[in-house]
């Protein structure tokens, strides 16, 4: 697969089947996450593969607690307002977003696999999440769609618990990855558009290029 | 190019010439970048492209300071230890991370373009470093050298005053990422292998797997 359909066609795919995904695949993810940077090339890094039904059993409820944690606190202004305006397109994508990430919290015992990643010393993320986003571009080129989701962050004790992590070593979590192979169909999401969230040399300064389109389509 | 060879090839590249990254790679490399996943697709992210000589030549003493802020404290006694025993591997390693490091320091005005990154409301990283490395990947991709650097973090105040960041409405400086075109070869960067640092289910669990080499090479 070339890069570029890659990194332009990873979008979080929430919706798989529970087939497992094979030995040989779950090797080409980790591998190619360990060629992520970190700072000092310390590698400061852990990754966890969670397909056992009893562990999947015991952090599933936990995941549903979470979010529920998530709509009540953090989201909650803006589905009220996506309720109260359900036509607004802002509207629709929040909706959206919020069925397919309460469709992986009601399946999570379904999906095949997780991955964890957990930093020492990483206060910024920088060290760790180049190493989980290797994880879901391979996993795309194999065919495996994910997700990233921080929600565990509601529970972190009890999900640290149940995973055995040595907290007392300052391993922190940083991300659940889920994955599987998708019921749906590989595609661009929606962005806006680069010169609306870039600058060139200081803040207000306009970049000097627009780009209303994706650079890659699936079409060519 | 295969997406194998940019995942596995796209090291910490900081010896560059200074010729100047043509208009049409520069859109290549930010359109890349917005492809990332953010949470709930918020796009909280701002995107600063540096290249004016002015904006360097004030970054470039603060960038230095900061180096050796890093070298007196964090990796104070890791250099110490690999002055006392410089044949020890981990030694060799050190050492040379810190001269790269350096030389990105020293040179830093002669790079001929930084991208930055910034976020708001995103404590873990995750909603700016895939971002960030679609940028770096994509480089990689139009053979364009990166390295992503964290060392402003010491003076940020003075950083998020020559960039004019708006920090009164919460943007974080996530990362800055050296970019050009590269005066050495490519390759696949040293790693501790998967098994290493990877679990399955629980902490001391083993993957069930070894990957002594890497799965991809430029041999193919």
């Amino acid at each position: 697969m070339d890069v570029y359909e890659a990194l332009y066609t990873t979008r979080a795919m929430r919706r798989v089947k529970p087939d497992p995904i094979p030995e040989a695949v779950q090797q080409k993810i980790l591998d190619a996450a360990i060629r992520a940077p970190s700072g000092g090339n310390s590698q400061t890094w852990k990754f966890g593969l969670v397909d056992d039904a009893g562990v999947k059993a015991q952090l599933g409820p936990i995941y549903r607690e979470c979010m529920s944690s998530l709509w009540d606190t953090i989201y909650k202004d803006r589905i009220a307002a996506a309720h109260a305006n359900p036509e607004d397109p802002e509207s629709i994508s929040m909706l959206k977003v919020q069925k397919s990430a309460q469709w992986l919290a009601d399946n999570f015992e379904t999906y095949p696999l997780f991955l964890f990643g957990f930093s020492q010393f990483d206060p910024s993320g920088g060290s760790i999440f180049p190493g989980i986003w290797n994880a879901m571009l391979a996993a795309r080129a194999e065919g495996v769609g994910s997700a990233i989701t921080s929600v565990f962050f509601f529970q972190l004790e009890r999900v640290m618990e149940v995973l055995k992590v040595p907290t007392d070593e300052g391993w922190n979590f940083a991300a659940c990855v889920s994955m599987g192979y998708p019921t749906g169909r590989w595609g661009v999401a929606p962005r806006r558009p680069v010169h609306e969230v870039s600058f060139r040399n200081t803040w207000s300064e306009p970049l000097g290029f627009e780009i209303p389109a994706p650079l890659w389509t699936p079409e060519g």
